[in-house]
């Protein structure tokens, strides 16, 4: 698959070498992205927009976060300059497995390294430098992008203003790193993987539904799942008594899960599950205390009430230990019943805090 | 794969026919069961024991619910005469997809109809008739097997005198739909599938493991999974940055997948699933209330805390409309952390429940 881009995206080669956290190296990287508003002349008006695993740098303008961007909005594009880029890793035109390696003039495919959290965010750093920006009012994502706004405060804790994590973790707990590596799995199993050297003419299409689907049930509620789909069949009376579908969430999944394949590259969703399941602020810093010390941002911590993949205690946890060195942090608890998909689902919810306190972080600088 | 039998296993064969819930029909049926104790000169004294998914007719022992079968134990055997039987459809001896068709010769595959839990507990009737019980004591079973208990109740209101559902629901809600669906979907999309029709040498291995692989989560709690596993790496000391595995939580699932695959058939975990997904009494019946209105039985409904694929919520339902109707029911959840599994871990806690209860069906008869 080619990556469709938007009108705004914008593309940043870094042409000097990445050190990565596994001690490999990108010899070169390049970073998709996309800017809304402008930068003002004291650069103190920067806000960069961090993603989760399957989305790309197109958040405002119509895309996944168009609720929260965008003039008058949250993250107003009359006052602030909001960037989003891809994530290092991704099939959205950022540096990945997808990617041509400069040396072979081939896909890298599995020999592309693997990546962390924190390396998308070395990656972002550099990024922010091309752009002049020395020092960001914030850096705001959910669930991955929360990680990564998260790793932005300990990496770099003098470069951001305000941390925003949305829907996210410290670490993932064991449950979400069996769902991760049982949808790894169903990439690796297909016969179509060959190890990651898959042409585009045979990609691992059911393994990676597959992991797909397994990700959607994990994203919704319960709730949400009871109310939208019920036990209601699909466009039948009764049990068809044959091992087709007989239920609407089973033909929901299903959809969902091929159309991803459409637009996702199956090595790039091992490749960002792993980094997921690498995250682990604990284990890298010894202790939650330990990572967020030298922090000078100011905290939001957003949680959603139904969301069992990174639930509310997950957050909880943070904010603790941001409490225990002092450090200014607010936390709120989102009551939406879409689950983890809350932090797309419900950004009318998510703009009445992120308003406030973004005007709190700018006003006072 | 060809069951192994236990030097108890006997062989019911049914030579008439059966009909289904589908509307088709079995010509002949076979069930394997075993027995444990003895028949009394009043036979007043048979119990029924309903297995899960996965598990055959070795319930005693030393088989799976080796702690509640036996002399001196819940279900004494020095007292009752224990009877276990291996499900309809499922590939431990009695009929289903891995059975041989006696009109080809030939395996039926996914010629087998679709069965329900009605048509198991229909069969298992007959078997009953065979061991010359007119009524049973008691059903009892968990997770399925309580579904087939619940199933007794309502098939046949004056053939038992006691009705034991452990960790077991009315219907699955769609989250349990959802993680069912993905499971057949792992299965059916694996390319050795071939629409059921693989041979011995090619069956769909990966698809069966990733299908008991997301069977094994929900069978567990997060609890259980954080206590046993937590974000333990296996034999390494740091991350292996590449994209084998690297959590214990990893490697126990993965083990557990391909064990499954040589001692289970997919044709038959396609057709058990599908049968739990079909059960729905309110469906069936109307109502709950509808459904139980003719029952004579008693009720012992247990749910398990940590429960979180059929909750205690799904088992108060039960127990509410059984109350509604006037109807005898215990109702206990049983305080333990190994979440749907606790059915099987959690032996100990109910033999304290069932123990006295069965002690009150039997003396009062």
């Amino acid at each position: 698959m080619t990556p469709e881009y938007s009108p705004l995206t914008r593309f940043y080669h870094h042409c000097d070498s990445l050190l990565l956290d596994s001690g490999l190296q990108l010899s070169e990287f390049q970073i998709v992205y996309e800017t809304y508003g402008q930068l003002n002349s004291e650069k103190n008006n920067a806000i960069l927009v961090c993603h989760a695993l399957s989305a790309d740098a197109h958040a405002g303008d119509g895309g996944w976060w168009d609720q929260l961007i965008g003039p008058g909005k949250a993250l107003d594009t009359n006052v602030f300059f909001v960037i989003c880029s891809n994530a290092l890793g991704s099939c959205y035109g950022s540096s990945g497995p997808a990617s041509i390696n400069p040396e072979t003039g081939q896909r890298f495919k599995t020999s592309f390294p693997l990546i962390t959290v924190g390396d998308m965010v070395n990656a972002q750093a550099h990024l922010i430098d091309h752009l002049d920006v020395s020092q960001l009012l914030m850096v705001i994502g959910g669930s991955m992008g929360g990680m990564q706004a998260l790793e932005w405060s300990i990496r770099f804790p003098d470069r951001l203003l305000s941390c925003v994590s949305i829907a996210s973790t410290s670490k993932l707990s064991p449950q979400a790193l069996a769902f991760g590596t049982v949808g790894r799995n169903a990439i690796i199993s297909d016969a179509n993987w060959n190890e990651g050297h898959y042409d585009d003419h045979s990609i691992p299409v059911n393994g990676l539904a597959i992991a797909r689907m397994i990700g959607h049930i994990t994203y919704l509620s319960e709730e949400s799942m009871s109310i939208k789909f019920g036990r209601k069949l699909q466009e039948k009376e009764d049990y068809g008594y044959n091992l087709k579908t007989d239920f609407q969430i089973e033909s929901y999944l299903q959809y969902q899960g091929h159309k991803f394949v459409s637009r996702f590259d199956a090595n790039s969703y091992l490749y960002l599950s792993k980094a997921m399941s690498y995250f682990d602020i604990q284990k890298s810093h010894r202790s939650l205390e330990n990572a967020f010390k030298l922090s000078q941002a100011r905290y939001l911590i957003m949680s959603i009430t139904s969301d069992w993949l990174y639930p509310s205690k997950d957050s909880k946890e943070i904010v603790n230990a941001l409490v225990r060195l002092n450090k200014c942090v607010t936390f709120t608890e989102i009551d939406s019943p879409f689950g983890h998909d809350g932090f797309l689902l419900s950004q009318t919810e998510l703009s009445k805090v992120i308003t406030p306190f973004l005007k709190g972080v700018f006003d006072d600088q």
